[in-house]
């Protein structure tokens, strides 16, 4: 018989909805309930119990492990230290500037209070973030490349949202083919985000709307933008509720050298229809991994890259015939 | 300062000597000798001492950890539960059927002696293995396929250097295009060996020798060629002369599934000039990797799955800003 892990999750947008798909689809998981803020306005499309993340903390005895998947990022640095107080936790931060001063705080917390939890378990930081750590680690000359794309950057098209007179938007970031080869290539030569991709926006405008001057408060927005070929598309409302309203999104890590003057090339691919629900998938894969190495006693935060793969499996035994 | 890795290399075939340039081109190694049962046949470009096997066992004292290039595979079994009473030890055992005989055995020796062995340490098994569980942990619909080549299989060269008549051999592993394309759809329907590959074949024979005859009894093996689609080219001793001395390899692993509805597809793809030099730089690395975690105390025998990738690098706080 199955072990089962009884999990929450704290957020209900697009990753919680995800997760709880995901989730429910699992013979080993139980969800206990959603927490959110909004917990009055949010129902769910199976059925499951919906508190107020103020609650969370009633259902501590019912709980193995909580997934956050709160909205904003900002948001979750302080959610995840208290949430840590009382539970194991599983995130999929992705700021990879704070990355580093999150980890260390909320270990912390984990070792005051007992608990553990994964952070960064997405694909990207996540499965991409392991990808580059094996290819650095078996082939030293050089370092590992990553693009992102063809996909939607959902911070992107808010930014593009808030512009005066924009109606509806998305922006998809593109992996410019000539960076891609010359990855392929190798050498040291580490190229910039704004060498690796281009920005495509479409949007949907209102009528009377100045196009030109949005086009170019785009193209001049800073961190966003700037720097990057960028291609504006205005279309019709019509034309974007029939091809641009999914989540694709995809990847690629790239690792070209040589070991003793021998090429090596590896690459690694990733493409998905839904970028909620691939990260759900292994958000919730890592959940079930975290839950069951708390009841061995184990505290702190992990990364991707400090935990072997073989916790993602309940029976070990087989793994050696399955996988190796 | 490094922390240097005292290493012995045991067997001088072309893995052997691809570790010792491997580990002669790291700041953090010393090759402490090499031992083969040929010593007295052996001399090393770098001027590393050679020492009879036999000798390997009073080095005890100066050896952090073994890498074990025996040629055969068949002989690395018994070397390996035998030099692992003394040593840790590192291979690139390839024998997927007996993997885990073999471990099982080794893990008791390791843990009656005090030492630890990683098994299985090179592209596949090693690496391939981690992202088939990778795959296989982070998207539980389907199975990941995999696909060797194109590269030279040294077992299937050597099998046709066997038949009367044949002077020189290549057989080249390649994978078929319409499998590929199968196993990118995904769908459950697992891909047999012969059906995801085909074999081709390049002989220099003797002048008078009788190519039908040989092409049948190719094509007729059992294990080897039986039941494969395989190609035989008679060509001069100049041709393969030139094109076909060097010993590339790669393959792919690629898992095609769906999460809640939605579809996922990632590929892992390797290509190498020469086979025995990245096999032998992922064995250098995890000989590193290996040395250190034994300072810690660790016993028992492991795979690639068992294994955080934080274990290839010494310095860890780095890894998060580097990799996550």
């Amino acid at each position: 018989m199955k072990d089962i892990i009884r999990v929450g999750i704290v957020g209900y947008g697009n990753l919680g909805k995800a997760c709880e798909r995901v989730a429910i689809n699992r013979n080993d998981v139980k969800i206990v309930g959603i927490f959110s803020r909004r917990a009055q306005n949010v129902t769910s499309p199976y059925q499951t119990p919906v508190f107020p993340y103020e609650d969370l903390q009633y259902h501590k005895n019912e709980i193995d492990v909580v997934m956050l998947a709160v909205g904003s990022q900002s948001d979750l640095v302080g959610v995840a230290l208290k949430t840590a107080h009382n539970f194991n936790t599983v995130d999929a931060y992705d700021n990879h500037a704070k990355m580093s001063e999150y980890v260390a705080a909320l270990d912390d917390v984990n070792k005051t209070y007992g608990t553990l939890s994964y952070v960064g378990m997405g694909w990207d930081p996540g499965i991409f973030s392991l990808v580059r750590c094996l290819f650095d680690g078996v082939l030293s000359d050089g370092n590992a490349e990553t693009f992102w794309g063809k996909g939607v950057s959902q911070g992107h098209s808010e930014a593009i949202k808030k512009i005066d007179g924009v109606v509806r938007a998305v922006q998809y970031t593109v992996p410019i083919e000539s960076a891609v080869a010359k990855a392929k290539l190798g050498g040291k030569c580490a190229l910039t985000a704004q060498e690796k991709h281009k920005r495509v926006c479409f949007l949907v405008v209102d009528e009377n709307a100045d196009k030109r001057k949005i086009e170019r408060e785009i193209k001049n927005m800073p961190d966003y933008f700037q720097g990057y070929e960028t291609v504006v598309n205005f279309i019709s409302n019509g034309e974007f509720e029939k091809n641009h309203t999914e989540m694709p999104h995809g990847g690629m890590v790239i690792k070209s050298g040589t070991v003793s003057g021998e090429n090596v090339e590896m690459v690694f691919d990733m493409k998905t229809d839904s970028n909620p629900d691939f990260t759900a998938s292994i958000l919730v894969s890592y959940a079930v991994a975290c839950a069951r190495q708390a009841r061995q006693g184990d505290t702190g935060a992990y990364c991707i890259f400090n935990l072997p793969l073989d916790i993602l499996f309940e029976e070990k035994t087989q793994l050696i015939k399955r996988f190796l």
